[in-house]
């Protein structure tokens, strides 16, 4: 049993709304010092087995499939520790 | 100049239908060895200065007010490498 993260945030160069939102949302409520805000996703994925090299290889093959759009998107994978 | 995520999960309670989903897509798609899924926001916050007590405290505050509901989800805040 092993944990591991898929971080998807949308490229550098696309254009992210909702982090804009929540930017724009921050001094409203206060808040100053923040110039900037993106919006990924986060996924927690339970492995059965250990996260040796093939397991993850088959992580990083659903985060292509699936998880993220890697038209617009990079996917980051890390084992929890 | 710093960059602190903000990683945002439903609490372990509290049902998660869309990382449900991605549970059941993946074996349709032919993989295995997942036996759970779950799915969550991911915030990457450029601050003005640096990721010091002070503006960690801030984001604690920003993280409680608007990026997570506190009553369903939990949040972890870390500095980005």
């Amino acid at each position: 049993m092993a944990r591991v993260i898929v971080d998807v945030m949308l490229k550098p160069e696309i254009l992210d709304p909702q982090g804009q939102a929540i930017a724009r949302a921050l001094p409203r409520l206060g808040f100053s010092g923040v110039s900037e805000v993106r919006q990924g996703k986060r996924f927690e994925l339970e492995l059965d087995g250990p996260a040796d090299e093939a397991a993850l290889s088959e992580v990083r093959k659903m985060a292509e499939t699936l998880l993220a759009n890697t038209v617009i998107e990079n996917f980051a994978i890390h084992v929890a520790e």
